[in-house]
Formats: structure tokens, C-alpha cells, sequence
């Protein structure tokens, strides 16, 4: 049965453009859903800031999302995902989805070894580690705070990169066999990464979170294959700025409204 | 004459630990005066951000510092400084001392062609090419997004800051003459600056800043040789992260208030 509120669009936020990635799996994914995606563009970004705050963040985030009427928020944002997900879940008055446990669950297939790469506060957290834990798996984690701003200056096919990752990756464990990509921006590096640790499969959590996304929202009869696909922008930050830093990374985005932090 | 508002502290800001360098040298050449330290760290970074944005941090953060009180604003942000300092210097009811001028004047003492590195935001302003335009120097200059996060992980002396500050000065004239370090994290590069630009004159902005602000304060009646050389921190993050910040780059907080984005 279809709910009376599978018209509604679907919201997703992230701290900056990095959840375009997300955006973009879950309008391949669910052809016809309308979004709303909030970049929280004036205190992007989440990555090197403190559990507690990114938590108000994502508290603040979500009401404005609800009071613009969405059926569901996706958190296209690992940093978000780690610190503030249960606690979102469990509280607000549609279904909430990660980025964390489609990635996790991704990895889990993959037999052997398990690595995570992540802001700052992601890999403190210790979210990651607690849920691969839990399934008996082996991790080995690591921050990687400059991949970020590298992929923001579009320096991820450059010589540059090939050092930076491969200085944060020179201590990853030989028997790795699977590396969860744990932040919306690093999915950029990839061709990178690959190069600095063969054989090793990149698990991009984009892909997974749509797939994940999209049978759930079938599950609560809250699909809308017929909507208009219609994506409407809102950010704390500047718009212009937004598009430009949105197109660099391969994103058009049209319709952008500026929102101020004291409406949070 | 001494103004009745000599013994009201000082208020410096910064987008967040960065201006810590500003007040070092201020407190170096100010033995007594007291201080205001304001981090942004919630919003920090300012030197992605488009202007008129900074322009507005820059206005809340001014304002919540005449409301507690100071006799003269210090702007220890380069980027705030290249963006909002006219304004605010015509605006404010106290004296309002950024750290652009003070390092063109700088820069201007050495003959030859001078360079400029900072944040995208400081590069594309062009406040300091024009200044230093005006005074018919041929500047080169280049946006380092990179140093800021580099700096904060503390790999200043790593080889990886030797790799990226070389990607970022490949290009540089090979007649430079100075070089001015437009970010308050760039003075922590020095060394590593000077290894691959040998012979150019580096020119960190805290200390001619400093000088200019105690001559400024001296020659309005505003000095006070005798208070106690107390300083307060307000920082919109997490007070506890901001001191493990602080304490990387050198820095005691002791005393440190959070203040909400609401109240400003």
C-alpha cells in the first residue's frame, strides 16, 4: 500500500557538496523521486569538529528539512552518520538512513581484513570499528584529513594526490581486503588509492546507501516512481560558490536557495 | 592623555586557532594589556568562503566584542582582514587593526618583486595585489588551500608538507625578492618555505602587526602597561577540542567560553 506521503521529496544533507556523490547514486537508484539537499556550506566542514557539535548540526539540519516536508532524510555525510545517526533515528517522525551501515554490511561480503578511511571524527568515533566488532572483523582505521580539501581543489588525479594518499596509507596492513572509502569525498581518489594498495576492494558507500535507501522506502510503501525527479538545493553558504565548487565535482546543480543560519 | 577606556581589553578574532599567532605577538609586544580571543571554530574555515559571508562572520564576531567590552579589535585573519576591513574600520567605534597593512608596509621595505600565498578567499580578493599595485610592486601570487590542514595535523615538518609546498611554489618567479606568508597558519611552514625558496625574504604578518597595533593604541591614549596580561577565549566549537588545537601549535588556553551562533 502507498502512503500518503510517498509525494513528498526526499531529503538528504551533507556538510558541504561531498554528499553529492549520495545525491547522485539515489537519483539513479530511484528515478522519478524528488530530493531537497541541504550543504551546510557556512560550517562545512563536520569532519574536524567534535562529535557534540556535529550532532547540533544534524539536529538542526533535519527540523529544517521536516518543516519543509520531506518523507525521509538520508545523512550523506559518514561524519554525521557516525556521531548522530541512532540518536536521529530514534527520534524524528520519518525513517532516517546512514551512510555507516550499507558500507559496513558492503564490507562484511568481502572476506579478510577490513579498512576504514575517514575525516577525523569518523575514525575517532570508533563507529565504524564497534559495528565490524561486533561481527568478529579485524580493522584497521585511519584519518586522513587532507584528502578533503585535495578532492575540494580537484588535485585528485594529481602527483599530489599520489603522495598524500600514499603517505596516509604507507602503514595499511599487507593483508587487507577490503577499504571502506568512509567519506563522501574520497570516492574522487579512487583510481589513486587503487594504484597505492592493489587488489584491495574500495567500498563506496554511495552505491550501497541507494540501494539501501530505495527498499526501504519500498518497504514502508513510501516509493514514488512517477514523481518529477525535481532536486532543489539549500545552503547556509553561498549559492554562486556552491554551483561553481558542484560542477567542479561533476554536479549541475540548478535551483539553489540560500538559508541562514539563524532560520536552524 | 590616557583614555578612560585603556584598561578594557584588547578583542582579537580569527576563523579559529590560527590568529593564536597574532595574540602571541601581540601579548610579546603589549606586556600587561589584557585580551579577548575569539575562534570561530565552528565555522572555521573562512579561506573557502565566499566574501560576503566572511564579511558577515567578521560583523557578528565585532559585535559580540563591543558588547563585552574592548577598547580596539584586532582582525588576526587574513582572510577576514583582506574582506572586511574597511568596513569595519569605518564603521566600529574603536580603532580596528587588521594584519594586511602592516605586512604589505613590510614587503614594501624589500626591493624587488614580492609574492603572495594564502587562502583562496585572501588570493582572490586581491587586497594585497592591489595594495601593493598601488605602490607600483609586481606581485605573484598563488592560493595554498592545502597549508591550513597540513598545519592542524601538525605535519609541518613532515615530507609531506615539503612535497605540497613545493607543488604549490613550483611556479614562483625565480626573481622574488619576498614572500608574504597571507595566513596566520603559514608562519608554522617557515622552515620548510625557506628550503624550497632559498633567498626570499619571508614575511609573517604577526609581528609587524603587533608593532603596528601598540603603536596605534600609544598614540590614541589607549595603552595600559600595568593590567594584569590576562587572556579570555570564546570559541563557538567545542572549548576542549580548541584547547588540544591550541596546545599543538604552542598555545595555553586556559580560560575558555563557548558561545552559541545564536548569540551573535
Amino acid at each position: 500500500m502507498t502512503s500518503p506521503d510517498a509525494t513528498l521529496p526526499i531529503g538528504v544533507f551533507d556538510s558541504g557538496v561531498g554528499g553529492l556523490t549520495v545525491l547522485r547514486a539515489l537519483r539513479a537508484a530511484l528515478p522519478g523521486e524528488d530530493f531537497l539537499y541541504f550543504g551546510d556550506t557556512a560550517r562545512v566542514p563536520y569532519g574536524s569538529k567534535p562529535p557534540a557539535l556535529v550532532r547540533q548540526f544534524a539536529w538542526e539540519i533535519s527540523g529544517f528539512l521536516l518543516r519543509k516536508g520531506v518523507k525521509a532524510i538520508v545523512v550523506a555525510c559518514n561524519t554525521a552518520s557516525s556521531v548522530a545517526l541512532p540518536d536521529l533515528a530514534a527520534s524524528l517522525s520519518v525513517p532516517v538512513y546512514g551512510v555507516l551501515e550499507p558500507a559496513v554490511a558492503a564490507a562484511l561480503r568481502v572476506e579478510g581484513r577490513v579498512g576504514l578511511i575517514g575525516t577525523e571524527t569518523t575514525v575517532q568515533s570508533g563507529a565504524y570499528q564497534a559495528r565490524l566488532a561486533r561481527a568478529g572483523r579485524a580493522v584497521w582505521a585511519r584519518p586522513c584529513p587532507l584528502f578533503v580539501p585535495l578532492v575540494e581543489e580537484g588535485l585528485w588525479e594529481d602527483g599530489v594526490a599520489r603522495l598524500v594518499v600514499a603517505h596516509y596509507l604507507k602503514d595499511a596492513p599487507k593483508d587487507l581486503s577490503a577499504l571502506i572509502l568512509g567519506c563522501t569525498h574520497y570516492p574522487y581518489l579512487k583510481p589513486v588509492i587503487a594504484e597505492v594498495l592493489p587488489g584491495v576492494q574500495l567500498i563506496d558507500s554511495a552505491e550501497v546507501t541507494a540501494r539501501v535507501v530505495a527498499e526501504g522506502l519500498e518497504a514502508r510503501g513510501l516509493r514514488n516512481p512517477e514523481g518529477a525527479g525535481r532536486v532543489v538545493h539549500f545552503v547556509t553558504g553561498d549559492p554562486g560558490t556552491y554551483r561553481v565548487l558542484a560542477n567542479r565535482l561533476g554536479e549541475a546543480a540548478g535551483e539553489v536557495h540560500k538559508v541562514e543560519l539563524g532560520e536552524l
